[in-house]
């Protein structure tokens, strides 16, 4: 845990990957703990040294997700680490092909590799598998789920029937985007989505956000940056986001923005661009929507929509110049729009401009993640 | 100048706010100075102290501008104070209505009053202003240059005819924005824009930088972040435009874009909508930019065309994965394009969507500005 414990949660610090396992960043000595029940689901969480991993076991304890057993899974490297959660100590264990022997349900967040392997081998062994990585999404038959979003794409997937199943977890900007867009494209249908997003340096893991702070350090203090997990300079900078660029120019975080957002609308005529941009950001992401609908939508009637659409809140004060920041959403599990507006380029009402901020790690992952899991129980 | 001196071009720093003034970038101990002729032009530069103002005096000696003389003009706070500049020394001189006997060309950049108040009496006096600041740029009958694009709506401004003259200076993000555009509007005719910036700190001026420092340094020590300047933490955050918003639901930095493009490209058809935003970054803004034609442009033609556009360079490689950042553009004069992909939102070759970075303090400001002047000489 070496990695995840120089990242603390000290005031002001922007950057707390790691709060929960040790301890939780919400207190709760006096309440009596409901998650650990004999009639509970076994856990597995795997990567769980991971900012993601870590970030499981903290939505988890918060929502008080009922539990008999949960295995603490990652690689070799961090296998026999010890760690605390919910006042009981774990042992790390070496994820293996053994490992979900009697698991009913897998968080899955060790990177796309990992879960080729042996996501399907631990659906074989009768686990429900929650994927946060990339593999499953666009694979036809698995559900690709945002529970605010689609929970009807779930259906037929059911804890206690001994049958495995792979659930995929969109891909974090997708989930900001589209928990703002839905509510509205429900009212008045999106035809076209121009998106440029804003991204934070924990999509890239932990140690991405370690790397910025380090290279800020060093900048200020007028040292060469160390570049280790990106090419170039990432303090005081920008850059297109680092994802393989494909054939037709596009990268492939914006097509999982353009290919997931048809899949989980189930629209396959939805037009989507995507322009997406690493900032120098920790862990929430922002994304500046355009939104071109079939039917008009006036930006109050939008407004009113947003206000009451679940794990959504609308920071929106036009007088005080207070909009969502990356900031002011960090830890929390709302995503928040702002800057809702008629679409000046677009005549009449058939046109919004939007601002959304979400937590990449936790809606964006972890939280979305354990929500698939509680529809589950 | 002390403000200004505390921003010293260190390696790596990404902030060189006041380079040129104490002996600017390019060492030329070696070649006789020209610049300063009997038949040039008299000048002064409003604003010295000022980033921009800085950057002014970088432009014109790294450019050989001509120039018989050079009044150095602030507010009374700077009066008195002693800068060299060429090798010569100057006394920063109060800025009031006498201040412009004389001058043939004022390059201000001292904010919107200070223009609408001294801009008027120094065209009075003879004097050809070329104005950094929002006050002029609507006017009708004021022209709003970039010289690579629009420099036809200067026609008949001249010097040595005792006229004066107010010229604007378009906003960063139009300029920036624009000398990647119009090459490819003047192929295939611009017809709808969606613009998303990711702009600098230099744009709130040079005590903006100095407090994005400051605050970087407070909250890697677990300080609470110093907010004199912008109301919240800028440091690894980002947020919208600190400009006034409209009752439109714009801010007025978005509606510059939205008037500034109609104006420059004298097209009161074109539309364009903008999402403004402030990012952690010095002294260069970015713009994803989502362009929508008339006429077919395929992407290798843009590629072209942006390849062979005057002050317009092309990093566009898809394999490195290296396109433009703000830090690459830095101190630069060129404005770099790059992510040059057709919209897969649109049908056919009528939609492209680019990334584009500039020098907010350079060509977004002072450069374009001495441009203007130079095609005065």
């Amino acid at each position: 845990m070496a990695a995840l414990t120089r990242i603390t949660h000290k005031a002001h610090l922007p950057f707390p990957a790691a709060t929960a396992a040790a301890g939780g960043r919400r207190p709760r000595a006096a309440r009596i703990r409901m998650s650990l029940q004999e009639n509970g689901p076994s856990l597995a969480v795997v990567g769980v040294t991971g900012a993601v991993g870590q970030e499981f076991l903290s939505v988890l304890s918060d929502r008080d997700f009922p539990y008999r057993s949960i295995k603490m899974l990652a690689s070799k490297r961090s296998a026999g680490k010890r760690m605390t959660f919910e006042d009981r100590d774990y042992v790390v264990e070496e994820l293996t092909a053994d490992s979900f022997e009697g698991v009913d349900i897998a968080l899955f967040s060790a990177g796309g590799s990992i879960s080729k392997e042996l996501g399907p081998i631990a659906v074989e062994k009768g686990t429900i598998v929650v994927d946060n990585s990339s593999a499953f999404r666009m694979v036809e038959g698995v559900p690709l789920v945002i529970p605010e979003v689609n929970p009807e794409a779930m259906e037929g997937v059911r804890l206690g029937t001994g049958k495995g199943a792979l659930i995929a977890n969109p891909n974090c900007s997708t989930i900001i985007c589209l928990m703002a867009a839905t509510p509205l494209h429900r009212r008045a249908k999106v035809v076209r989505m121009v998106v440029s997003t804003y991204q934070a340096a924990s999509g890239a893991g932990a140690a991405a956000m370690e790397e910025l702070e380090l290279q800020t350090r060093e900048v200020l203090e007028g040292k060469p940056p160390t570049c280790n997990i990106f090419k170039l300079q990432y303090a005081f900078n920008l850059f297109s986001h680092n994802a393989p660029v494909l054939s037709n120019g596009y990268n492939e975080e914006e097509m999982k923005l353009v290919k997931e957002t048809r899949k989980i609308w189930n629209d396959t005529n939805v037009k989507v661009t995507a322009t997406c941009i690493r900032v120098p950001v920790m862990r929430a992401h922002a994304e500046s929507v355009n939104l071109q609908f079939e039917n008009p939508l006036d930006e109050e009637t939008a407004k009113d929509i947003l206000k009451n659409a679940p794990g959504v809140v609308v920071i929106d004060d036009r007088a005080a110049n207070h909009f969502p920041t990356p900031l002011e959403v960090s830890n929390k599990d709302d995503v928040a729009v702002g800057r809702i507006r008629r679409d000046v380029s677009q005549d009449g009402n058939y046109g919004l401009d939007i601002f959304v901020c979400g937590d990449q790690i936790r809606k964006g992952a972890a939280l979305n993640a354990v929500q698939i899991a509680e529809m589950l129980l």
